[in-house]
């Protein structure tokens, strides 16, 4: 580990937070452990909105308000830009059941660089309604590193998820409205690929047969929802530059296939200016702000298996155009999340990170060392060793295969050893790379002055080394993931999905970058092989063409697009008083 | 015809129309055959919705910006509200093909009063979005009536559909859930009475089986979706007072049975507080203004069949605590619109109207008359003549059966004759009621002086003679409308209308208002017979519960709870240029 100015090791806080809370002393210690995100949340201090964004130099009518709180900033912007500031992209190690805290080192990390005196801009992705009712923990950071009102960011917030599903679904209602009105587009019932959607955990939609009851009402067939975020126009609204380019895009989309087997896309339907209107508004990409009064846009959020994983481009490029550095962050792992975000993203909007700050905890370490959930309060060194084997794997693919400047946060937890952080540290310097201990769940901006301290440091423009050029083939850009990033043998394509990626070759979408769909907890399509797998064969199941998002899926394993509710759903001890003051949200 | 000052009919309108143009003089009067409602709509002068709310006396804290030209109103200053204005209910002929414009009158009115020196409030139901994309027209007003900013009124507006479409939606999700995770509530999958919803046009999901592929995908059974506005929680929105009202209802929902045919209620399924959570920022009445800067209040919109087809009750009394009129309207003719206004809303919300406007046109008499939509614009006296006896016994409804003053408002048209508007007139007269042409449409705020000055004049606090007490069997509640209102010879249940009946009443339903859903078309529940039909028996074929908006929904013949999209979608026409500016919308 390396000594930061300030460092101070997680047994000798705990230590001093025993002291300090006997002595009724540096008080929020104390609070910390009692609580909850929300708490926190619901006690910050905000600024108006409209001050946040004064302090961006934003001009009034270049900012629309939506509470006291939110706003929209109107997304021309970006096409007036004088300046581009520098940008940070936060990714993780891959995910374990023990949590790494990427956002709230995303939201501690902005609040530090704005401590050290840099304007700096937060920019993160927008949580989908449906996961808050089920298990999942907010999206908008932890502990003292949040961005607020996070009731509203985690429900409606402005309603760009809701627009994004009624455009989906507009669409879905069009395609079998043509097919009821005479089907003029020779649409073939059972080649729709276009499912609905809707904001939801909700298994029991995943597989249906609509269209029953007779004549009047519809063609029966298969069909089936996904939740919002995984619908092809929340990842288009993610890489859409102008009104005219999401429309553009949309029209692309390609919804079902007619008997003789073209594609039939949105724009036959005619669908595009209608689901272009529904999205006009929520095109503006939306102003929050951290604890710390910070400016953060959050806008956007496609998944990060089927899709791309990260924030609107509009997003991205307007924070670059207010703020000297920008922070943003990837879904998932590093494999997936930074390796979409840079083949896919920045090779489409032209814009590179200057670094990449990798998270990981001690306890994910020990997870991906074989440790059950249970254990993962109780020292075991030896578990950290050899859990490191994933984090030195995405140390190598950041910094010697995309050729970027890499710093590697731990998100501290109480429980972390001395021992155990020291590994992690000497694993990274054995990579050349810095290690620094992140506080900022416990202690805000404060908590992260030397991870920021040190970012500064290490950024460095360099062109982004791509995994694969467009012009490869789709099979060879597959085998170039699998075997650079994922370190897999090889891959395995089944009959269906080469049949379909020659198919999707033919009709001349084989100059599109692969978005590839496999689970997130390991290297491999095995869930099951933590750590730093070898030895395994990628087998490809399925591929779908997201013609309007511009990128080819490709599916290993089972990937649900819908997920379900828990057997005690979060929704059960969410409440509000009579006041409007909700409780029990995390 | 009354003859009213100012007063000039259509003919020398139309003359004085012809000659203005031909001097290029009221350039407006030739704009008016060119412009379409968006086109006049974009082209008003909008005040900042914070200078209209302080006209209102509203304090900035009272009010949630929402862009610049819409605010949700804090629903609490409605307990604290020192004063109560007068309402004044417009309502309509049974509605024909022809089309009547009860929603142009009401805003024309609102802007008349507010001409005249008048305090007056606009108080409206909010548009579903789905019905935008089918062949509905805009439900924000016509030509010169209108409310502002039309497009953001249609579609997402302020997101209350969104949020009432999800709060459904998670209910529909628990259920499934309970069921999946042990069915620890012992409900019958056969008998879950609480469908999905979607706020779209979307015939293809009115009947499917959902919760297919296995086990781990739901339990496969019957299901169906409702467009949003037809959900019961769109009718306890409208119904709800307070945050912990609304909770309150919520939580009484049945909607689903035992296997044992107890009633499980969305408080047993837990689902209340989290369904408040998610309509607590909607349930603050949203303002905007008229096209003509008075303000206008739009909130809450359900179904006028199976619902209760009025604004909701937060924004009714909100409206009279901030003005000295309110003009508010309800869904369909006065049999239905209205009865419901006075024997649902206005007993549960304790107000009642001082006036009633009863809107009819010349062109849908003809139509009640017998003829055929495209000879509507042929003068065509006998029909008239004919189709006067549907306004007659509205005109009876709400004079001698509810006991209220009414003023008749035809909404002129260019093609009505004078003979057929002194037709209209004289028939008025026999009635006892004032009669007034209204020029809203063509002439805004001026063209309703005639009937605002009228409608001031006839105003009077009376009690509502109800149709029905509470405490009268459900059926004789349902007989009561019947022979009442729709003048029918009596009713018939059918064997599981009655059987329904007899177990709400025995669960203790039994003293709550019933809600009848029935065509909008004629007095009789059979479309076709339009004018003043008699000699006819009501049937009644099901009977549903919806217990947390507190009544029994009593269905005659077969009512469409989710429409479907037309050949040629309005979807299709529908553009935004790269400006955001939106074309096509109507």
């Amino acid at each position: 580990m390396q000594t930061e100015p300030g460092f101070v090791t997680p047994t000798v806080w705990a230590a001093l937070r025993y002291w300090c809370a006997k002595l009724s002393f540096l008080h929020f210690r104390e609070d910390l452990s009692m609580k909850s995100d929300i708490e926190i949340a619901q006690e910050a201090k905000m600024k108006p909105i409209t001050e946040i964004a004064a302090s961006l130099g934003l001009a009034d009518e270049d900012v629309i308000p939506y509470g006291r709180y939110k706003a929209k900033i109107n997304h021309r912007l970006i096409h007036k830009a004088s300046k581009q500031g520098k940008m940070v992209l936060v990714t993780a190690i891959s995910p374990t059941p023990a949590g790494e805290g990427k956002t709230t080192t995303s939201v501690g990390l902005a609040d530090a660089m704005n401590a050290l005196g840099k304007k700096t801009m937060l920019c993160l992705r927008e949580p989908s309604l449906g996961p808050v009712f089920g298990v999942k923990g907010g999206a908008a950071g932890g502990g003292y590193a949040q961005v607020v009102p996070m009731e509203d960011i985690n429900l409606h917030f402005t309603g760009d998820l809701h627009a994004i599903g009624t455009a989906n679904n507009l669409l879905a209602a069009m395609i079998d409205n043509s097919i009821q009105q005479g089907n003029p587009l020779n649409i073939d019932p059972r080649r729709i690929t276009w499912k609905r959607c809707m904001d939801m955990n909700d298994r029991q939609l995943r597989f249906i047969v609509d269209g029953l009851g007779g004549k009047v009402n519809g063609t029966p067939r298969e069909d089936g929802f996904d939740i919002t975020v995984a619908s092809e126009v929340m990842a288009i609204f993610c890489l859409a530059t102008s009104i005219s380019d999401l429309k553009e895009r949309l029209s692309k989309i390609v919804c079902a296939y007619t008997y003789e087997g073209k594609p039939v896309t949105a724009g036959d339907i005619g669908a595009a200016g209608a689901m272009t209107a529904l999205l006009k508004d929520a095109l503006d990409p939306n102003l929050v702000q951290t604890l710390e009064n910070n400016p953060a846009i959050i806008h956007g959020g496609p998944f990060a298996n089927i899709a791309h994983g990260c924030n609107s481009v509009m997003a991205t490029k307007l924070s670059l155009s207010l703020a000297d550095y920008v922070i943003t962050e990837a879904g998932f792992g590093a494999d997936l999340g930074a390796e979409k975000f840079l083949d896919i993203k920045c090779r489409y909007a032209g814009i590179a990170p200057s670094a990449c700050v990798l998270v990981a905890t001690v306890r994910a370490l020990k997870s991906h060392g074989g440790v059950a959930k249970a254990d993962l309060n109780q020292p075991n060194l030896e578990a950290v060793k050899a859990g490191a084997s994933n984090l030195v794997r995405h140390i190598d693919n950041l910094k010697n295969g995309f050729g970027l400047p890499v710093v590697v946060a731990i998100n501290a937890f109480p429980t972390d050893t001395p021992e155990e952080q020291a590994y992690v540290e000497q694993v990274c310097a054995e990579q050349g790379v810095p290690c620094v201990l992140s506080e900022v769940f416990a202690k805000g901006g404060e908590g992260g002055k030397a991870l920021a301290e040190k970012v500064l440091e290490v950024m460095e423009d360099r062109p982004i080394q791509y995994v694969y050029p467009l012009e490869m083939p789709l099979k060879q850009k597959v085998e170039a993931i699998a075997k650079k990033i994922y370190r897999a043998d090889g891959v395995n394509f089944s009959a269906a999905a080469s049949k379909t990626l020659a198919e999707l070759t033919e009709l001349g979408y084989g100059d599109l970058p692969v978005c590839i769909a496999k689970t997130q907890y390991s290297f491999s399509d095995n869930a099951k092989l933590t750590g730093a797998p070898t030895g395994f064969t990628m087998e490809v199941r399925e591929v779908r063409l997201a013609a309007g998002a511009g990128f080819v899926v490709v599916i290993c394993g089972n990937i649900m697009t819908m997920p379900g509710l828990p057997k005690k759903p979060a929704a059960v001890n969410i409440d509000v008083d009579a006041e409007g003051k909700i409780t029990g949200l995390f």
